[in-house]
């Protein structure tokens, strides 16, 4: 089966919005086993999403329609999809009195241009709209399912999810999907790819996706079969392999982000951390307590963006820093020391670098980062080089240090 | 002149991609009094293609098509455009010089499926592609202008702006074009609304847009006029008593966001600052330090996440966090006066809060956050009830912490 979806507001055609509805319908529709095969954005303008829905449901099994269904001149999709299909409207009393009964609940007073969402196409079915006050209609038209949706994120989810999906998994063959789920560190996109697509491009199913952001990586398979055994086989075929070879660059198998499943580990372990930044600002920081729950294992620490202050307030050795500049492995050290000793922190993480795009000498370039860790057993650092702009060398050096962190956790 | 863009590319019907270059395209044509009715997006399917473009090429003077122009046979949009609209193609020699010229500067070997990007839609002008092998092309259909551009934006983009904006403009009746540009802190998004809407409502030129993020506003106003003057008369007519009204919460007429604003600031009067952060983690640090060169006023601070590190980092007495908690104003003054005494920066910033999920009092639930400020001349601090998730409300408070450091220094 395919689907095609058509969003509708005028201002989805500005440079400021975007349609992001049909990315969560795709993704509840792929589930199905259903593939989006055209997205259209429409403006409020009857007559081109008249033509636009007439071509789409002469093509498409499914057709899903967001946005338009509002009480003001401007909204048009029923409208439309009557003219384009052939279907009158009646008025609904039904329909008035869930919206009057909304309004009173609010404590408000219904504008009488609410009445215009009372109307309902010929042959559709409502259905209802627990979040506002246009409600959702779905109409089965000469074997293909057409559903017209409210725009807001809010009101389509539910709408969608709780009312559309089940109606369309009755008309596809019974299958059960089975998914897996890995994000990896320290590897780019397509070094992982090159490593495992000889074992994943020679099925069908399950699905591999990958999703990349500066040294993180998600795959996703997602296996659909007739039997939940038969999914699990193929699963097992093809993420046994998967996970052989990427082996403890797996950081989580549940979608977590590295700062939750790093967070996690320290949390089993009973163990705390402090950090010291100097590059990356506070990122570090800002990623580990971005997770709630975070003081469990997170303590504080030191922001020290100038020379003066790793000495003042980690007690950097000035002279060290004189001799090997603030960008070395031997300040990293003393950086993570330091950050360890001042909070008394089980662990200690420290970032030194240049991060562009000024800065930087000839031996260690802009990019070059050095990420330290101190614990009770000693304190290393390591010298590495990230390529990009400023916001990203800085994702990737807080990726570097968790993912460090996450090695001596591990 | 009206405009649609259709993208082409089966990755872009995922649940993971969007097709984000139409909103570049969007901007650019806007500019020239272009508006954009439709956006389609479409799958590597030759016939689904074919039929969009022979659509659009009917009702539309603009015709931007993007991506599908790569070697491989996945690549369709060249023969789609053909098929579409009748044109035959010819192998053009002076291209494959110029993919090949491509090939030998960067020391690679040209593929034998490259050459298909030697082949030319009969009537079509080639635009050269600086910054890969797919040339884009340009066509005069019919009175319309049908323009097919690679899809990866760092080739769209200078070929659109250099090549293909030229040519329209020159379809264009001459304009020209001024801006103004506003962005406000402190206001949410109705509230900017609700003060300026009577005075930019009366007017279609310029044109007013506005975009909010968590406790940032920007206004952008556009005016379209034959002549220079009329357009910053007209500016001047409606800038003039918005800019009256939004007063001192105008933070930046250039596009500078918050932080460079008031790093600007700072280096201007040669002060330096310190930051203390519990709730926000080191976001504010972060953004900060996101702008390059902030080493010219910011030195560092602390991250205190738990009450023990608010007493030994910054020598906050712990009987003032029993008696007040750390979710308060005296904690906050002492936090402020703590970090600019341990640094010796001029200004010191506090943000102490409960960013939530969980934490919060009667008195001060989830989303109270104090934020305090010490300077040469005494430390306050504020409350502040903010809304949303955690992202949200450390997004808010280090918003408010910037704009508090900002009237300082006014």
């Amino acid at each position: 089966m395919n689907a095609e979806i058509i969003a509708v507001g005028s201002e989805l055609l500005t440079p400021q919005r975007m349609d992001t509805n049909s990315l969560f319908i795709t993704d509840q529709l792929n589930v199905l086993g259903i593939e989006v095969t055209m997205k259209t954005i429409v403006g409020d303008d009857r007559s081109q999403l008249t033509s636009v829905i007439a071509a789409a449901v002469k093509r498409s099994d499914v057709v899903v329609l967001t946005g338009g269904l509002g009480p003001t001149e401007d909204d048009v999709t029923r409208d439309a999809v009557g003219a384009a299909m052939g279907l009158g409207q009646t008025y609904s009393n039904e329909v008035e009195a869930q919206i009057l009964a909304r309004f009173q609940r609010a404590g408000r007073k219904m504008a009488e241009n609410n009445k215009r969402q009372a109307m309902v196409l010929d042959t559709a079915e409502v259905l209802p709209n627990e979040r506002g006050t246009a409600p959702a209609l779905w109409i089965d038209y000469d074997g293909r399912s057409v559903m017209l949706l409210p725009g807001p994120p809010n009101e389509m989810k539910p709408l969608f999810v709780g009312q559309c999906i089940p109606k369309l998994k009755a008309k596809m063959p019974p299958l059960v999907i089975r998914t897996r789920f890995y994000r990896v560190a320290g590897m780019g996109e397509s070094d992982v790819d090159q490593l495992i697509a000889p074992v994943y491009t020679k099925y069908a199913n399950p699905v591999t996706t990958i999703l990349a952001a500066p040294s993180d990586i998600q795959l996703h398979l997602r296996a659909r079969c007739a039997e939940a055994e038969e999914a699990e086989r193929l699963l097992a075929e093809v993420g046994g392999p998967i996970e052989e070879l990427l082996g403890d660059r797996i950081y989580s198998r549940n979608g977590d982000p590295l700062e939750a499943a790093v967070g996690n580990l320290m949390r089993a372990r009973q163990v705390t951390l402090a950090v010291a930044e100097s590059c990356t600002g506070g990122m570090l920081a800002e990623r580990i307590t971005g997770i709630a729950g975070s003081s469990d294992y997170f303590v504080g620490g030191f922001l020290t963006y100038t020379n003066a202050m790793k000495s003042l307030l980690l007690g950097v050795d000035a002279e060290l820093i004189e001799k090997h500049t603030a960008v070395s492995e031997q300040v990293a050290v003393a950086m993570a020391q330091g950050a360890r000793e001042k909070t008394g922190a089980n662990f200690a993480l420290s970032v030194t670098g240049y991060a562009g795009p000024g800065g930087g000498t000839e031996e260690n370039p802009v990019g070059t980062v050095f990420i330290g860790i101190a614990h009770a057993a000693g304190a290393q650092a390591k010298r590495f080089k990230f390529f990009g702009d400023r916001m990203r060398m800085r994702q990737m050096a807080t990726q570097t240090a968790l993912d460090l962190l996450r090695r001596h956790l591990g």
